[in-house]
């Protein structure tokens, strides 16, 4: 039942990716940047010409998880100089004009990004609130990419980061969450038949069609996917049953009523 | 190249399903959950007991795309009497004791609130930002999803709706974005020959092994998909450099050199 991922188990090397803000106004959203980086695993934020670092607003929405990010981001003055160690930049951007040629949803290349990060840094840019990355700064992208919204809708930009991080971490981590094993057939006999018993003692399966009326009931249940304990629960509810009918008409049995 | 999908083309019937906060503690994450919302085209937010509804903060953060989320959204005294006409309840839980038996991540489970909502009014509830859904709020749900992060990570209830509506919606969108047309082989073919000319024109290939040079020019550009534009762009460049070299030596022409 585990999901929450240990960062070792991840195929990404996490350490390799980097969000960068660009011209964020809001203090608020890179502290909640911040925390996205630390649900997700990425340890490096890096901002260029922030607006605002108001350290309280900052530290307000980045929360414990995410001030240890908060204490070591970079800030830089210019995109170049915070991309210069960088092997691979991706660029997101809301807006979809002909010149932007963005071609790739945020879900197509998060395996990419997983598999670049083996062996390369790569480095994710948000831009800022009012107009989201310049021509200028996707001009140093390898690639752009978009998240699918609806026609009217304006992500903030520390909704984006999550978005694009919970993807990267989907396709790095086998997350698939242990399935509940079913009961055996072996139980499940053994339950239809106190089933059945119990029904036969209130008179409940009409005796010319009880097989019928049966395949029924097991239908019913198979729909269920009942495991091994839910199969004990139903088959204890059955036999307290029995016995409560037993004590409540002593004169005549039910085993002999049938 | 739309990825700004139209509600109208969504398989899921976005008016069916709801976003439930219970006990929310911040009106600044009901309005991020507002704003969530209104992105991924769901119309319905209930709040359950909120313990702070500052129209201001609320505002501030839902932008002027959850303003009207805000404006027609339910708030109600208790789980029960916001749920009474739902047809299905989906809890979120971050924990994951055995308790709580959670099996389901939100993308396992996105597809079929996708179905579900073609005919039923699908409730998903968030607890707050302190303890999430208690176990008797888990106790209305008909089943109850996690969010894969990694194992330190504590998500905003903002944030958690953010993922859990995007999965919707993608589940829900025909989302894949459409790539560029490549380039016909014809349009290559003329491409090549003039690279090649090109290349013989200042002598860049050696005689004795023409095609095995550009075997490896044609496997390098391979390898980058072009597009019929981006082939006219690299023919215009030779076609120019050709003119180039031929007006530079004037003496010696460049057909003739060769």
């Amino acid at each position: 039942m585990q999901v929450r991922v240990k960062t070792k188990h991840l195929r990404a090397r996490l350490e390799n990716l980097a969000v960068i803000l660009v011209e964020t106004i809001y203090p608020e959203n890179i502290g909640a940047a911040a925390r996205a980086c630390a649900n997700f695993g990425v340890p490096n934020l890096i901002l260029v010409r922030p607006r605002d670092l108001h350290p309280e607003k900052m530290k307000a929405m980045a929360t414990r998880s995410g001030l240890p990010l908060l204490k070591r981001m970079r800030i830089c003055d210019d995109l170049i100089t915070a991309l210069e160690d960088f092997h691979y930049v991706v660029g997101t951007t809301a807006r979809l004009g002909r010149q932007r040629k963005v071609y790739e949803t945020v879900r197509e290349i998060a395996p990419r990004i997983v598999d670049l990060s083996q062996n390369n840094r790569v480095a994710i840019l948000f831009g800022n609130e009012k107009w989201g990355l310049t021509n200028e700064d996707l001009y140093h992208c390898h690639t752009v990419i978009t998240i699918p919204t609806t026609e009217a809708a304006s992500l903030n930009v520390a909704q984006a980061v999550v978005i694009v991080l919970y993807e990267i971490f989907c396709a790095s981590a086998e997350v698939e969450i242990s399935k509940p094993r079913l009961a055996t057939l072996r139980e499940l006999e053994i339950m239809y038949e106190i089933i059945r018993e119990t029904l036969k003692s209130i008179d409940y399966i009409p005796h010319e069609n009880e097989i019928l009326w049966m395949t029924t009931v097991r239908r019913f249940l198979s729909r269920l996917d009942l495991t091994a304990q839910e199969v004990r629960v139903i088959q204890g509810f059955c036999r307290q049953l029995l016995w409560a009918l037993q004590k409540s008409s002593p004169q005549t049995s039910v085993q002999s009523k049938n």
